[in-house]
């Protein structure tokens, strides 16, 4: 709770690079960056590994209503959205949900923009966003089955700013142009579509997109004492969105599990088994380096004893999960101290340690308050002043915990 | 408090007029939309006042950190700023206050661009915006002076949220570019400045002046029963910037104001006097609506009782404040049932009634909860959904209840 260097590297990483969408070149400089600081703290070894992906990248975008009130509506294009051909103007098709637009008749789409106005309850799990995330992914696809000739959605947040929420859809060979509307703004069209039986929409899209990009997973070890080779996996992802600075998707967990592998690598004695902080790259367009890691050490996976990952922003952890007793009575008396509480068996170790779990290895979870995080989720408004320092040392902390047992209790 | 009538207004004019800055096609739209609306309630007559005045309109603006730490700020012109030539860069010179550039040598600022970071406290009754709004008005004329390229200077607001707030600088004829930084991102920009010697900032702004434009003041009467030609004059502004929808500023006041003047036009027996509803035009770039219906009405001024505008958002009132006892006693009986408290003289009555107020027309003041106005004020955030319908129903019976009986008593 005394150290002060998660808040460091979290400042340092969203003020000296800021957004860094994975790929392009301020990514590039976040892992010279990452590994830079790694360097400087108490790691017996730093590597980079490579990933390969293609690059998505935003020009411009904008829309508005033409008729019958003309007024601008804020947009962002999701990721692996197509371009429009310029600027092109179309009647709405306006559906509440996903499962609506699947049901509608080809005629009620057909050559039109589909909006989809589906919200997103405010949960402190975040689950809100687990049963939203669908129509992000899958409405442009369906769309263009039914010939529509853009999609827009509903922001997948739970604000009421008018920031649009942006995020990965689903990669295709010619997606179609997919942008999603800040609330009020999707509020503001609701209404006019209430007014009017024929609303008239322009939208300008331009990306750009090229198959041969790369980045790093940036790694860091501290050696275990007995069993070195036995290692237990924490991280976060060093990517982030173009449009904020990723301070707490996911500066906050970058500084988070490196700050509590750097306090157990301070440790006179070290943990019996390695602590191995991975900061993944390109999580946000689809775990990119998740899956690389896995298949990049396919044959070391069975020595790692634990995987977790802090994606979740920077509230105060709430729980802790786990489904083996000795680490969850050894850590609790502890924890309390923080003012967890004992959960249960984890359902997720975090996005990118998803590849790792479908592998076996085992997981734990310190589950963060995370009411307020889908506010900010992939918006421009994700930066520093959104974090509240001493919930990040309260992370930190716990993380030092619990990582430091993981690779120190002998089964 | 039973009345819809000014959420009705609110939604309307922001839902099918949207933003409205004065002297362009929307706010003629606006004019048209509120007439149109004067028309179907209880007044006994309904007309525009013609006011002439010069158009800023922004095309563009946009900036980035060049060196050391390349990012993009959002920044947004300042109404009256001058164009820069195409994208320029140049060197930051930063100042904590307007005194700071003011006592600044020549040399520290000629050729620079002027970053001044102020900060605007968040207060109830607004003060800290009166205390922070002459860094807008007055930073761009200082920089000319002592040769500075352009202006950036921290948003007039009390949000942290990544929207820059427009508003009015001085009007000039060779103005400095003049923007303002969101926030967050003047925060940014003062950690660069913390790590870095030599900051590089890229500006590209342009903006379209004419100097004739045009608009009107919309005016409603409903006429008092025994003396006509005296009047009770209550009132908002009907023009809003052009980034929000002018929901709070001040689509509430037109709603509060119209919807109090309504009720008492529907009451079987007028008031003593007239009351008068001025639906000002243009009041964001300079009062120019509210000078109009100065000289204009020159003639009539000496029978306006009263005058007081709604313009600061929609809040719930707190305090009622005049200088006149017996309306003050006859209200409060009222007021207090909507927990509104006895206040004192007023000290203004909105801005559009400064000039009334400066030919010796008497004011009275409803105030309002203010304390999250300018999180809002001038940002594209000023939406419908920042209102609160049951406090907007507080505002129009506490008008309604001072604006009949400022119109009733005989003294």
């Amino acid at each position: 709770m005394a150290s002060n260097l998660a808040w460091e590297i979290v400042d340092g990483l969203t003020t000296e690079v800021g957004p860094r969408l994975a790929g392009t070149e301020a990514d590039h400089r976040a892992v010279e960056w990452a590994k830079r600081q790694l360097e400087t703290l108490s790691f017996d070894k730093v590597w980079l590994e490579r990933i390969e992906f293609p690059v998505w990248t935003r020009h411009h975008e904008s829309a508005g209503v033409v008729s019958p009130f003309p007024q601008k509506l804020h947009i962002t294009a999701l990721g692996y959205s197509g371009s429009t051909q310029g600027e092109v103007t179309a009647d709405v098709a306006g559906f509440a949900s996903l499962e609506a637009l699947q049901d509608a008749p080809l005629e009620q789409v057909k050559d039109k923009i589909v909006f989809i106005n589906h919200f997103t309850e405010r949960t402190r799990t975040g689950s809100g966003y687990s049963d939203s995330v669908k129509v992000r992914y899958e409405a442009g696809l369906i769309a263009e089955e039914k010939g529509a000739i853009a999609v827009m959605i509903r922001s997948i947040g739970t604000d009421s700013h008018r920031f649009p929420h942006t995020g990965v859809s689903t990669l295709a060979k010619e997606p179609l142009p997919a942008v999603a509307l800040s609330a009020p703004d999707a509020d503001q069209l609701a209404r006019i579509m209430a007014r009017s039986e024929a609303v008239k929409i322009s939208l300008n899209v331009k990306i750009d997109y090229r198959e041969a990009g790369h980045s790093w997973n940036v790694i860091a070890q501290v050696n275990g004492r007995e069993t070195p080779e036995k290692l237990v996996l924490v991280g976060a992802h060093l990517d982030s969105w173009d449009l904020g600075t990723g301070a707490l998707d996911d500066g906050a967990g970058v500084a988070i599990t490196t700050a509590a592998a750097h306090l157990i690598g301070e440790l006179p004695r070290k943990p019996r088994s390695s602590i191995r902080l991975v900061l993944f790259g390109n999580e946000e367009a689809g775990l990119w380096g998740a899956k690389q890691y896995v298949t990049a050490n396919a044959d070391t996976l069975r020595n790692h004893i634990y995987a977790s990952e802090s994606d979740f922003g920077a509230g105060a952890i709430w729980r802790f999960d786990t489904d083996n007793p000795v680490l969850m009575d050894t850590a609790m008396p502890v924890l309390e101290a923080l003012g967890i509480e004992k959960g249960e068996a984890a359902s997720s170790g975090g996005p990118d340690i998803v590849p790792l779990e479908e592998k076996g290895v085992r997981i734990f979870r310190l589950r963060q308050e995370g009411s307020d995080y889908f506010d900010y989720h992939h918006t421009a408004d994700d930066t520093l002043d959104k974090i509240d320092p001493e919930q990040l040392k309260q992370n930190v902390a716990a993380w030092a915990v619990v990582t430091y047992l993981a690779a120190e209790i002998d089964e």
